[in-house]
């Protein structure tokens, strides 16, 4: 809901929504869905135009030294030039739902030169965040320069025709900056903050605790008691994160459909709603991601995810998966009959 | 699991589905799926061919007196028609899934004659059933004779070439006799079987919950302890639930794949599973329904469905649903690029 109060739109809305061929409330979740984006859209007749995922890559100095990571750093370049050449999940679930398919370097630890292929955009603020367990993460110039670029890139995006937007990750060693900037945000204890990420084991994810609970405090002195987004962005952000943020805030402000991926998606949502408390009402959150924290951040966040498959991969495949049900609620208001129009009787 | 013995296909399976650019496990729900579809179909390669939703439609004698049901009885027929005229919810989601729509009517009160519009399989086994609080809803020559037809137009289905399929249904009261089955099958009081079916108020629902008790006082003195399918049906079931059980074991017969509505096609899965307990084998869970005491028949199945989106409709709408998952399936085992392939490094 974009506001408390019941505007003429919403009035109108919900009575097309009940006009339709169907006990009232009996298509549940979809109804909520079409009310908020003809609110969102200002029309009885919303729309999905050019829908879009948007990866943001990024490397992260932690995981060089493997502390919190089972998979090595290269990974991340790797996996980014397999989203280029079609290979992964997202280029699967995209193609599948007709979505188009961003690839940004917000930061890899590699020079991808001039590729031959397609579809990267060339955003690098550095080679890999340094390791927040021997200073700052990046400095503040490289945190604002990477919250800009990431509204810029949306804006393009927008003046290309795309109202509705869902953001993934790529990064080896996030989902740890994740964890941390959700125990700065909500105040949540950062143990309770941290999940296996890709696959860790028991002994693993003990190092991977011990090693994040070492880096909070490590930080927690240099900050306030309420940080701002830039600030913990700053300490242990990384570039992809930044990057999100700033796509999140842009998104809003255009007034598209945002679909929100899993864990660390939420974080970089987390950190523009403290810039901008207005960005949750664009936002349809798409899954539960298994990995733990998650279902905690959507409490915070007071979010019900519309599906909850036990995925974990992140690339935004949770917010692809979601699309069609975000198409679904805009076709039956849109195509449906009414009870006038089939000639069916209504309640006795 | 269609067997607790581990299968050379399902090692390989598995393995193929490891080896694909991801975690291990990483894409949850989704790597069951294809192990199960890919079991069933016995192959690395399954597809999904012609998907299907067969909308079975019958009346229940119960309806014409309101005890049980906020809207008329018509309501039936004039859903059918809204249905062959393409402005229902399930039409809606079966065009945007490329889904088939076959609608059959299983024993509407209603001479459909011959129809201008195409599309309506003529089963009809009679106008309505009996009111169960006067008697025997059907004779057992009915039930058998619904049984049968429904296999035999699942049957035609897959001589067309579909391998895929899903039921749902229409017909006013029968959140009713579902309830009924419920509780014959499971031991479940009938009271904590029932739910507000189409949006009955309070007061309509104490009443449907009276007429419901008294119903099955009436039944269970003339039936077993176990009874079977058969038997059930005749007491206090529908034409359009018996054509469902006799379509469910078809389609397990033929290696199908069976998405598995709501609350009143989960009652005929029910009955379906007493003949043949190998049919939840061939299921997948497509959504827990709003309807109250959906959620009961899905633990005493031990099923997880894959959506959650307070639906309560019926016509197959939470099948249609889940087919996009279905699909997601199939195609990131089909079309992801391996650890090998694609050159990513596996973990350290």
């Amino acid at each position: 809901m974009l506001s408390a109060t019941i505007t003429g739109i919403e009035i109108e809305l919900q009575h097309k929504i009940d006009n339709k061929t169907k006990p009232p409330g009996a298509l549940g979740r979809l109804e909520e869905i079409a009310l908020q984006v003809g609110q969102i859209q200002q029309t009885l007749h919303p729309v999905l135009r050019n829908p879009q995922i948007v990866v943001f890559a990024g490397d992260h100095g932690i995981a060089a030294g493997g502390l919190v990571n089972p998979y090595p750093q290269a990974v991340t370049a790797q996996m980014v030039l397999n989203f280029i050449r079609g290979g992964a999940a997202i280029n699967v679930f995209c193609r599948q739902h007709g979505l188009g398919l961003t690839v940004v370097d917000a930061g890899v630890n590699f020079d991808f030169g001039e590729l031959p292929e397609a579809g990267l955009v060339h955003a690098k603020i550095g080679y890999g965040t340094r390791n927040y367990l021997e200073g700052d993460a990046m400095s503040m110039e490289e945190a604002h320069r990477a919250i800009s670029a990431g509204g810029k890139i949306i804006q393009r995006l927008f003046d290309a025709g795309c109202n509705a937007i869902g953001f993934g990750e790529m990064g080896i060693g996030n989902t740890s900056a994740a964890s941390l900037i959700m125990s700065f945000v909500t105040g949540i204890p950062v143990e309770e903050c941290i999940g296996r990420g890709t696959g860790v084991n028991d002994e693993q994810l003990e190092t991977k605790i011990r090693t994040l609970k070492e880096a909070f405090r490590l930080h927690l002195s240099s900050v306030a008691a309420s940080p701002d987004h830039v600030t913990i962005l700053q300490k242990v952000g990384g570039f992809e994160i930044a990057m999100m943020v700033g796509a999140y805030v842009a998104a809003a402000r255009l007034k598209m459909i945002i679909l929100v991926d899993g864990f660390i998606a939420t974080s970089a949502l987390l950190l523009a709603r403290t810039l901008d408390h207005t960005v949750t009402g664009y936002c349809i959150f798409a899954h539960t991601s298994g990995e733990r924290g998650h279902e905690k951040m959507l409490q915070y966040l007071d979010a019900r995810p519309l599906l909850n498959l036990d995925m974990r991969l992140g690339e935004g495949t949770g917010a692809a998966m979601a699309f069609p049900i975000l198409a679904s609620a805009l076709l039956f208001l849109e195509e449906m009959a009414s009870f006038e129009s089939a000639g069916v009787s209504g309640k006795e």
